[in-house]
């Protein structure tokens, strides 16, 4: 049994994570920290909760997670490195959810997250946190870097065909589909049902800060620089990603050698499934731990599609938190997720 | 032809608005004022106008209207009162949107919309905009109070059956269904995607501004006191309100009774549906001026349920208003509007 | 550890059913049956089952539960009738989601399902599954009536009100919006996508199968007749019912007396939760097994107003299922649902 | 003042058609001809004409279209062709909204339709009817092939560019995202409300019978064979279509140079809109005959994204119908439109 606390436990990642780990066997949950929402009861600001968990929302402060193994922070990007310094001086295992801890190269947070890094010793202690490539860095972390939602909906189905040199580095196009909860908790006319209902919009084209994420990681894995263009567009939905992706073959396959690099590096991954028939779905798997792949071949323009979904709470946020939570933990590497 | 302007132009009913007047060929666009979007064009705001209505939004001043026959105004309610009497002044004609001269009574008035009434005198003169009971008052009023969205799916259905005493005036229920655009547009979190989309929520039980409105319009048709609990609710659509009214019978009636009802008193009014058999859907009144009303008897238990729909920002609010132009200005009651 | 098979298990309430069951640690479950997917794998039917429950769908045939102590049948009404008998005959508790064994009147079952009854001796041992008013009977019962959905939202706030004498038995308004998963797996236009969104109807007003069952239940409960009309609407979401009902109270009280009535029923219920503030809202219950009550009252005109919200397809479906099996098998009530 | 009639007058692009013609004033309707609702008034089928188009729907036979002038014809593709030649013979001009006269070469419409051309002299009569690349031609013609809505979406963005040789006519990504109403009133599970919300699903990849349309089309304006990928994915939406384009850039370029493209070919369209700042979003220009288009440049890679924004049932079916006629008949291109 470990004791962790919650940093940011009012946002909707910090909820979809209260929701995971008060099923979870081998959790107790010791302190929930928010910023507007501290002084109320959970159950006040979340009323999900009734009945379920009874706790105050804190002002967070060091010496209040004294008890906990390990803290969870579900903060906005950018506030989580000024707390993280001082949890890993106090010993404590962290998982931020948020994106401070992902980019290794403080360049490219602060040109797409336009502002400086100031906790650049321990970034480098960051593992991030996608277990389908990391598992062996993971149980050892201190800090995890919880991968964002549309990096691990493009990376998991590229990763593969890249390092098995299947798709051209070149030109590859990423066109993500999301529903509204990855932008958090808004109070922005934007994101008002009357302007967002029956509509879609691409947004943040060529400057959304999970460009860099996407293409660092895919290049670590691959071992090659990478030329990508990805478009994020908001759909009418509470949750789910969905991400289409264009690339173009080096040379001419069959489906049977894409679903064969697929099983070489996820026939083992309890959350990762493929298929050479069935053309993924956003509601099989909402509300999982899941990233389903499934892929078209277009022979007659050597070009192959490949698309991809994921819960963007859970396997893009909250529930990768716990997964990377079993694995540091040893706790069965879905325990708490199916 | 005639000449009008909007005062309040770039909110939910004043484009509503804008796109029935830009086709409405007795009409003429001369001004329209904005608060915080003047200085703007209107594509530039409602981005569905380019290359059809190419106009600047501006600051309202009522030496900008000496050209304009008449006014509308979609302002939220509290800041007509203070622009209506100076435009009565000059000579103007008025269809206020809003709620500031639904009610004769300012007691009222004081308690539902918590501000004092500071237009006493302009407000006698004001005529309750509903085509279908008041047509000739209409015709030369200086000020229309144009109804409110609620009101109107309520009082058509009920205002016929009162007046001929079928159902009793006593414990009649209201159980309103609406669509987000009713609120206006909104930079709440309560009204953000993410908190309205696959939910329901009944809001303003028992103090919401409609109430008083629906009592005494239908106190006022039918000659006698009511009793009613009206309820609305916020359902994840972005136009429509579905009303469901559950009264007593004074006596045992037919279908064909109830039908006949409404036959004596819609029979003419171009925009008002009623069957025997269909119950309706808001999906057959969106987009359009139209009401329809159906109903069921519970004979068993002496029960008669009244269902309507209306299209909130048209029947409910832009369109009303044009048909109350129409009447105003002499043109055919439908003109712009089928 | 109990085995477990199911009837039905390609449907939405199967599928509700077996995500539940799968994660249920007293549960092993044995045989699925489906009619028009026997021969398939869940998985394919239901692809969110991949990798987390890898079994074949079979055709029923009795001899194939004998090591189930369970059977959970989640077939359309008027099938289960006819399997029930023989399996209570071997000895096998079942839990029945359907409508069969609701209503011990036989001539109301034949009014509102069309339908003769074909198995009444088998009907007298049914328990009508709702725990928060059967408990003890539950426990002991070889065949559970799993409660309907919109009953469960109408009951559980109804019956400590009449119970307690706190409004008249007559002229109650129930006015529910159900999310369209409560119609199941549907080919129909009138179901399709493009006819339910952005829209609202009412349905089968005075002719639904929940209205003899919403009657006797609460008149079993309150043991004095009542007079109710009952409207089902139907609703642009996937899943949830929303429940206002409108009554006349017997004498003035105020909201504390509303709420110990409440309190005095519900305290130790571990799935119903009310509150003297809380309006209840969809997405506060969706994927739960709760049921929310809030209330208001409108003391000028001694109406009583009622709120609850369920998730039709969990408290109105497979979770009280669940719940009914943890309590005849000795579970922790919650167990598999928190 | 024309007559004209309605083939499929009951279907979804039907009744968007008939909406328009209705409040067009150079046309009156004559006869509207069904299949199965043969025999009904309109406005049992379609409630939302009760008041507006009081008309009965009949079997179609030429002898009945001797007054018309024109014929609109809302089929499933393959019924038209059995029909047209007939109407063509009697001379009567035909705008056909189905895919029969779309392809000239019979060959592709055999291998994408799944069926034979069996009007092989007609066919080559049919005109393209997109009025932004075929204005003159479609004046006189006697026969319209009404364009598709995915091509609709993809060749307006796309033609400029290719014909100023801005992108490479290899390698060409077309993402489109398709509210539900593009696929006809349907009565499958898989267009089910409960199946299609919440959800996203690609479909038809490689297959969609809209890809020969597209490439031809582009072809043939830009004089060059093109390679091409194009993805329909179904969208919880009623109508709209986004198309997200991803091309590779021929040599570095900037926005000012898109933006002149489509200035060029589009300054005197009066539907189509173009910006070097917004991003088009499917909500200004649903229930309108507008395209909106806009783009990005991504200069590190050499990418060219372009969006494109269409409500398919007007801009993509009944809108462009009756922009065609327009033309054909010598009414302002707007009228009735705007």
């Amino acid at each position: 049994m470990i004791t962790v606390s919650v940093v940011g436990a009012s946002g909707y990642s910090g909820i979809e994570l209260l929701k995971i780990l008060v099923k979870h066997p081998g959790v107790k949950i010791d302190k929930l920290f928010a910023n507007s929402s501290a002084g109320k009861r959970l159950s006040d600001v979340a009323p999900s909760f009734g009945k379920t968990l009874d706790i105050m929302l804190e002002t967070y402060s060091i010496d209040k997670i004294s008890k906990s193994n390990l803290i969870f922070i579900a903060l906005p990007s950018g506030e989580a490195m000024n707390l993280v310094p001082d949890m890993i001086s106090s010993d404590k295992r962290v998982i931020d959810l948020g994106g401070d801890f992902r980019l290794q190269d403080t360049s490219l947070y602060e040109r797409y997250y336009k502002r400086a890094h100031s906790a650049n010793a321990v970034l480098k202690q960051a593992v991030y946190g996608l277990p389908e490539w990391n598992l062996s860095q993971i149980k050892s972390a201190p800090l995890i870097a919880n991968p964002g939602c549309y990096p691990t909906s493009a990376i998991l189905p590229l990763a593969p065909l890249l390092k098995e040199g299947i798709i051209e580095a070149k030109g590859i196009a990423v066109s993500s589909l999301s529903g509204v909860s990855g932008a958090g908790r808004s109070s922005s006319v934007e994101m008002s049902f009357a302007e967002v209902n029956e509509s879609v919009r691409a947004y943040k084209v060529g400057t959304h800060q999970h460009i860099p994420e996407i293409r660092t990681i895919l290049e670590t894995i691959s071992g090659a620089p990478l030329s990508l263009t990805f478009v994020p567009h908001l759909l009418p939905i509470t949750r789910g990603i969905y991400t289409s992706i264009y690339a173009t073959l080096k040379k001419p396959v069959n489906e049977e050698t894409i679903f064969n690099v697929y099983e070489k590096y996820y026939a083992k991954a309890p959350f990762v499934r493929y298929s050479t028939i069935s053309i993924p779905e956003i509601k099989n798997v909402a509300h999982t731990n899941f990233a389903d792949i499934g892929f078209r071949i277009n022979q007659e323009d050597g070009q192959l599609i490949v698309f991809s979904t994921i819960d963007n709470l859970i396997k893009g946020a909250a529930g990768q938190a716990v997964q990377n939570m079993n694995i540091m933990f040893g706790y069965k590497e879905t325990e708490g997720l199916i």
